[in-house]
């Protein structure tokens, strides 16, 4: 499995275990965990992307309580979580409406949570989960490069960020972010023309992508042109329908992560098969065109 | 009232006493006139924003006989005002349509024209209006930055620019913009999230906001979740719901000056009222949400 | 004929004459072709754009065949040509879909075959055509920059580049890119407003417009008040309804190249006149107002 230096220090592997749904399967048992983190291993898939609010600020704990037994898993792998939304759910079912947080006071409380929920010592990345229109970037600089001098994160980004939000934050800091994780798919494919992967690009910053199957629907019916071409290739190649849509981020210059989640094990599996994809422009198009409806212009 | 510097030299009341509708009060003697700006600086709001446009090019001279004979009120004020739109009344009504001059002739023209009728010999802040397709920014910034070295104007700014404008102006300029009067209030909020304060804030700018309430939108039926809203806070707090408004407004960190205008000088009075509001991250959100018509992603 | 400095030592004339449609003239015999670049010379056009694609990559072997026997024609011209666009016609039938093609090994042989075709020794300015969300921009920069070093090519430049496009390419070159070809017109006037243009201007760059007469849309019925516009400052100024289209274009700040398209002799000529119209402020914004369907705000 190819690996991604993101920093001096920080290398992810280039395909990203999202745990947004651990807590959906039937069993979450500390056991059934380690078995999934063990068949990511062994794929080479090392680094595990999570937030503070996954299953309304329920599911840290259940890697946490899956990683305190097992310092030599922890060890192996990086951990990304993230901070910043507050949903009227859970611990804060009584606020009036969601709302994002970027204040020092609540970075730093949400960065102490997720430490003692994920029992670990160190965050390997910490990101702001959503643009803040409240965000003093100064304040919320500060903070973040004062989590990285504590030695309590390795780096920080953020996600759902605009070349302008970047902008902004990243004048205000010391440390240079390292991620910005987006949503890109087959589906959601504009930042590859709207210039936010040209932005990042350019600041030599690899995304993560999150949603990289279009939550399910790139797989599901509905998108009739979109199936039957994955399905074309998938047959070409000898691989899952799904592996062609990951494949198909894998080939674009970004170097994009995409962040993969599924309960199944199998699936796991499944998805290093995406390296193996015949990925070529004549294929990448085809693919493309299906997902614009329409042949480039 | 809290005050912002602008330049070195030059500072603005954080509220901005807007003179759109001067010309449209019943009285528009220069007693009712000093009357109103009294009760303005009574408040701390020494600033007073105009434009060579407003009531078809005749607002100016209505100010400029008030302040003719109370030289000491003049002393008190920053007088904001602006040029480049020229539509098809008054002196103008013999154009075919109405349009937008960026021209050096123009600009020290309308800059002229301006002193004469505010009875002023300089111009706290001098304004263009709206971005022209037809600017020129080398002549155009030349005349800018020559209006400052006249000494005719303090301070030049703009108004209704995007980001790009802003920078192709600025990268012909020798001295900075200062300010760029926008839109922004509940009912036109997407400068929050499109990029526009975010380069204001990056570039260090404050900016003004002119129709902070929705032009009275905000406070009228047609907008019942947003009006519900409003009062629901303004009861909390005890006061006006415009008044809320524009505490949402202030709180923002791109330390935005809203321009008010009314002819009632009890409501001049009520807007001070906007620094005691408890605007915190939740009602900020609240109202935000109300805006939108749905909650945040 | 005003002309324009792109680069050192490479000039093109303020009209650029369009090749798109060479091949649909019913005679594209070598002296039929000759006798159309004798007419652009005669108006002091100089500078031919054309692409690889045109008349499904027929068009540029035309041209050449047309030179081959004249070189003191060649010696007179500038030829700009572009690559980058692979359609499934002609030698490219067998493709799946319509896709583009920044890579090193595609744009190298692309300049080969428009040597080859074109019967000459040296291109004047190669354009990528269109840009391709699969461009890693170091490859291609750098296949750019070989072709300015083998002096097979006295410049580069794009095509259809949004401003990110520009800046991703540009940040990984040496050589300056010199142009953006982008379609504007009365028809499509936004990148006036959108900072497409604003952001040329400011890099210092004359782009080309395609399409200045919105591919003949603009003179065709269904555009009432456009064509009522045209005519009546045609009539006035004594010249051709297409002429002030391409007048109103010329008197943009960010000196825009037009390229005009026309297999008739007679119009070839008529272009010339749009240096006479009385361009002015109000004629300019009366045609913008009639584009817009509205009054500028």
């Amino acid at each position: 499995m190819e690996r991604v230096e993101l920093s001096v220090g920080l290398e992810l592997s280039r395909i990203v275990y999202g745990l947004w749904r651990l807590g959906d399967d039937e069993d979450t048992s500390p056991a059934r965990v380690q078995k999934k983190i063990e068949a990511c291993l062994e794929q080479g898939i090392t680094s595990f992307d999570i937030a503070d609010i996954y299953g309304g600020y329920t599911t840290e704990a259940i890697l946490g309580k899956a990683l305190k037994d097992a310092p030599e898993l922890r060890a192996r792998m990086e951990i990304v979580t993230k901070c910043d939304i507050i949903a009227p759910i859970g611990k804060y079912s009584g606020r009036a409406v969601k709302y994002y947080d970027t204040s020092p006071a609540h970075i730093s409380a949400s960065l102490e949570r997720s430490l003692r929920k994920l029992k670990t010592d160190r965050i390997d990345l910490f990101l702001l989960h959503r643009p803040d229109p409240l965000m003093d970037p100064v304040e919320t600089g500060r903070a973040l490069d004062e989590a990285v001098a504590s030695g309590k994160v390795r780096a920080v980004g953020v996600s759902n960020f605009k070349p302008h939000d970047w902008e902004l934050l990243q004048s205000a800091m010391e440390n240079r972010l390292v991620t910005n994780q987006i949503e890109i798919s087959l589906l959601t494919h504009q930042p590859m023309t709207n210039g936010e992967l040209a932005f990042l690009q350019r600041e030599g910053v690899a995304p993560m992508a999150w949603s990289p199957l279009g939550g399910g629907a790139l797989l599901s019916s509905g998108h009739n042109r979109m199936n039957e071409a994955l399905k074309h290739f998938a047959e070409r190649d000898g691989v899952e329908a799904g592996v062609i849509a990951v494949a198909w981020l894998l080939a674009h210059p970004a170097c994009i992560l995409p962040v993969i989640g599924t309960n199944k094990l199998e699936r796991i599996r499944a998805f290093a098969d995406a390296f193996k994809v015949n990925m070529d422009r004549e294929t990448w198009y085809a693919l493309y065109t299906a997902a614009l409806g329409h042949e480039v212009p």
